[in-house]
């Protein structure tokens, strides 16, 4: 499917994925939420550049930590908020997906912000929203399938730069289940197009999906060599439904083999930053050791996190879509 | 029952039904409405006719598509909502409907948008506020039972208005299950109202419902004589559960008799505009090719929706009640 | 454990519990309501006071009718709110209940609003965040487990104070279930803190706890003897569950002995007023013809309880924590 993210003049009219996301494009991002990260500080933490406008967070899967992040982030541009939970609604009256975003695009909704099970459902969207010329709406991905999670990926960069400054001299680990984790497609992209020279992957044979080394990441099974020298440890979460699956044998062997210790942690850089995207299993894949330690950077995320999103946001509703 | 949403100087106060309304109040809330159209166009879509008013949405009954279209029209004239799930809410720890509008009203509420699935329990909340003097609490019907939907109803006219000018040529088929249908109901007090010399009611035996005749429409069972000459096609939609009921054979035997297909609809007029209140069961009472197709406007009728509800809930909340 | 609801300079910066709440407090909140009380009023109901605010509902433990309060005096303050129903979010996903604090905070929180089944979780929040020098977020206890609810007791004051001006010359009567009830709780150290002379609590032995000589309230299995010559009556909710269960016989007979009748209202002051936290079982604990009476004070209750939760909230996001 061609990416329909970019209008004509190469602006980012929707943000559905990291992959294929022009470097200047993210870089502009990140300095658009440099300028809202002192917003969230202030006595009256609201701008006034979405005044008017109809966001409406579209959560087909029931996510409350990112549907109140987006929600935070639209209230401090002074956004009007829609919360709908999709699940409950027409599509469980046999309504087909695209009837109800026209319904909804028909009450001049300015924004979603799309939630869904489904990989490619946020793409389906924007390119219906696309070909049928309804150019006044714009899509923004807050987690599809296994897919992608921009906003994440974006919130993450964000991070690694505030602490590290400079992308080009890093060793950036990921750790974990990434064969289900649609953080880590988003990072590594990431990572890649901000000039990352070593990526690396570290998880059981079991977790880890085929096709790495082609997206340029080096594997490891082993933790500790692949801890070695690294600048920035990304930990992911273990689902709950793997921990007694048939992928993996306990989350206590989980915790033996891959989870981030004090120990561990001593492997990486002695300056390295650990990162989570929440919510963490304390116990099973980091310590809390190290979760509330001083190299842990998990919280300052959670804060970014909101200034990326306000960045994200009032980018694409700057920029009119299809022309 | 008196109907109490007039008040003694026979302003609109609460909105109810469409049944009895004043020719006059009609026309008044479509002109509001048109002047609306426009303020959901602009850059920033609000209007501060509702600020610092509180809007309490009841839905007793789940909806929401229609609690997300009050939603916008309160939050467009700058009101702040609030949205109560009733159903888990006190009237389930066994207190009274009356007790619970009672303490809302207690809360300095301005307007209650009620949605019921039970006939008459808008009625029955706007009466009491009158009998016991809560005079600035407003009452808009959202829906009640197989009773009325009057805002369906003004927002269909707002419709034909648009497309057709003038009422008093015309001739409208409603077509499908009128018998379970409170749209239907509302679409014909104020077809009748607005001077429609000839109103038509098409569908099968069993999902009509007895009476139709004094109402002054004319009834068919047969839908392409139902659909000769007409200007303005309402399509029902069919509830899930008649389809494979007692009233029907099945959806495809439906869709047979009475879904509009094109060459069904070539039997209209020409320039025949083709309206559905939503969500759309495409395949059972409407094909494809004529929900998408240049005669539909069901869209607008969505878009003109969120206009005509601002215009409702300005005049109502701008008539003292009681007085 | 230490009430951490003072700062250091011994100004109210959470509200966790009217025990031990010095009485300057007390009646700084009760003046400050009465100022609110008018705003409730107006034409426009907001004041700026909590402008560009977050306001975190959380609700671990559904209660629409006391979020609905919280929800209208932050938008009256015109903070921004955000309502989240924890049991349905990370809880659920193994996440701590400090972790979710810690990462809401990181989103920027100013205030949270805590309801929660277990007593004592207000003040886990509220130490963590001192302890924690998040100084910038607040806590308001909404009701936790059977321990307290001081928006209620404090409303309770406000109502009488307003009925009665003066309370060193009272007797108050609560009446019923005190053995599971968080308001008795609160109201029973807010009538103490306030001098009032005498408090009795009447009930059956099986709903009445231990310890209450000590509290300095007079204890009366007999509501007739109980009610003679009191000024205010307290009727406390009886919860559907106990109705059925070994404490009492049947609602029925509890409504025998202890619902609020006319002739049993006749043994108090001729002047004595009325109250119930709501939702009200009539004919379980009060007879509709003394609910509905000219005695009972229960709406202007829920209308003073939004001015005293505003004139907690602004009191508590004025002063700079752990300070």
């Amino acid at each position: 499917m061609h990416n329909p993210q970019l209008n004509k003049h190469g602006e980012l009219q929707h943000l559905l994925t990291i992959d294929g996301l022009p470097k200047a494009i993210v870089n502009h991002i990140l300095d658009t939420a440099s300028s809202f990260v002192s917003v969230s500080d202030r006595e009256v933490k609201k701008v006034p550049l979405m005044r008017g406008k109809s966001v409406f967070n579209l959560f087909f899967e029931n996510s409350t930590r990112t549907r109140t992040t987006f929600e935070i982030a639209s209230k401090r541009l002074s956004a009007d908020v829609i919360n709908l939970n999709i699940a409950a609604s027409s599509t469980s009256k046999g309504e087909s997906l695209l009837d109800t975003i026209d319904n909804l695009a028909a009450m001049h909704a300015d924004m979603f912000v799309v939630r869904h099970a489904t990989s490619g459902a946020p793409f389906l969207i924007a390119k219906h929203l696309n070909d049928t010329k309804q150019h006044h709406v714009h899509v923004v991905n807050a987690g599809d399938g296994r897919h992608a999670h921009p906003t994440q990926g974006l919130l993450d960069m964000y991070t690694i730069r505030h602490y590290k400054k400079d992308f080009t001299n890093l060793t950036v680990a990921i750790v974990g289940d990434v064969l289900h984790s649609r953080v880590a497609r988003s990072d590594i992209h990431a990572l890649t197009t901000l000039g990352v020279p070593e990526v690396r992957v570290i998880g059981p044979r079991t977790l880890l999906p085929g096709g790495l080394d082609q997206m340029g990441v080096r594997v490891f099974n082993n933790m500790d060599e692949g801890l070695k020298g690294v600048d920035v440890i990304i930990m992911l979460r273990l689902q709950n439904e793997r921990m007694s699956g048939a992928l993996l044998p306990s989350a206590q062997e989980y915790f033996k083999s891959y989870g981030l210790t004090p120990e561990r942690l001593a492997l990486a850089k002695p300056d390295a930053i650990v990162m989570h995207p929440g919510p963490m299993n304390r116990g099973v894949e980091i310590d809390s050791a190290v979760a509330d330690g001083p190299q842990a950077v998990i919280l300052p995320q959670v804060t970014f996190g909101i200034a990326v999103r306000m960045a994200v946001m009032s980018i694409v509703a700057g920029n009119s879509g299809g022309v």
